[in-house]
């Protein structure tokens, strides 16, 4: 039933944080994949349920935890034959072992894949971090950073609260000339603290970065670098499929 | 674990055909959608497996047949909990009636979907339809039109295959000036014999018509008017359900 030559493995992604960001990352991946017809992309299931918790409000301790949605949704996803997964939101991460046992399966780490992009550059420097609060406080990508070496560089309590989260909000509520305006300001502080690499780890972020905003800096799309590493992943496993289909 | 209040019912949608159309229906989902928050989205889940036989080429007697692949993804979808499904894929529903019994559960059909949108539009004369030759000679369309007093209008078939086949190639390939010249000429021609009503039943037409090109026209975006049922199917759904939750 299914055409043989490109066995990809099936990727799950576990999105609807918010759904904007899941048709990000869908679209994100099909635009990362070499791709000469429809039968050559990779083969996604997607979990888009939104009627979950928010996570930063969770973090900040202003709200339920959303870790037993994440998992109803995970195992969603091996009920519909994912064979490896991918969280579609940033701060979701905070929850990641909990959805990595769940799964049972492999679970590309969003961190991982940009910390991955980040050492290929091989841009010097401290890196700069844009995400909301609730990503900044859970820290997951200070720690994947700093375990490869990297200085992380997040802006300061009240820097974050009145610029990089009401610049998100801006841009959630479509008031783009409002975002891009507290956006440069932020990545202006955080190019003046010595960061020259900026990780946009917030779906709306990339909207609202304009590259002259950025001028010299090397600019990671949390997201975009998620489909890359999730294409890639999706290849790599599907060329061990052939292979073995090759020995039978 | 899921938040009360919106209770919406979930959407399987079966995609995959390709992945470019199963995004950008999603993506319609998501701005049809009166959402004040994340949680006030449908749920969706999303079966994007693009390894599944070509449907025009089915439908023209060049390839095999996607039924089998169709009903595997229908399948997928009930298992992780589709309430109710809609297909992504305006050839695809030559095979809804399989993926219908295979679903169990209601099934939008695009087809419907728009015919509900021109009958509200009150607009007189015929029905213009742009779409793959697979699409044409199923006949889905005109059936739902004729059902319901509309005068299918569909392009000779020299038109069709020099004209409307060559755009919808020509705009998957990303030659777009071609693609818009191409467009503007097969609607040049629906207008002339007669139509006032336009159905746009290929993903990637909308990206190719430009508002001027149709000047007095109705234009159905057909993956825009699957969007809009689907968002109207979750919440009258789910207003059923909020019903029944408060007799409780």
């Amino acid at each position: 039933m299914i055409e043989r030559g490109n066995r990809y493995r099936t990727l799950g992604l576990l999105g609807g944080m918010g759904p904007g960001a899941t048709a990000d990352v869908l679209t994100k991946i099909i635009s990362a994949t070499p791709a000469a017809r429809d039968q050559d992309h990779v083969p996604v299931l997607v979990h888009c349920v939104p009627q979950i918790p928010d996570r930063t409000d969770a973090l900040l301790g202003r709200g339920p935890s959303p870790e037993a949605a994440l998992i109803d949704g995970t195992l969603a996803l091996r009920r519909a034959g994912a064979d490896f997964m991918a969280i579609a939101c940033n701060t979701a991460h905070h929850w990641y072992e909990a959805v990595r046992h769940a799964a049972d399966r492999p679970v590309i780490h969003i961190a991982d894949a940009v910390v991955s992009e980040i050492r290929a550059s091989n841009k010097p420097g401290a890196v700069g971090l844009l995400a909301t609060a609730g990503t900044i406080k859970s820290g997951f990508y200070q720690r994947a950073l700093r375990a490869e070496g990297f200085a992380p560089c997040v802006p300061d309590p009240a820097i974050q609260n009145a610029v990089v989260d009401k610049a998100i909000a801006s841009a959630k509520a479509g008031r783009w000339p409002e975002a891009r305006r507290l956006i440069r300001r932020a990545i202006e502080i955080l190019g003046d603290e010595g960061s020259h690499t900026l990780i946009l780890a917030c779906t709306e972020l990339p909207l609202a970065v304009r590259d002259r905003d950025c001028e010299g800096m090397f600019i990671v799309d949390a997201n975009m670098a998620l489909a890359r590493a999730c294409v890639a992943a999706a290849h790599e496993m599907g060329r061990t499929l052939n292979e073995t289909a090759e020995l039978l």
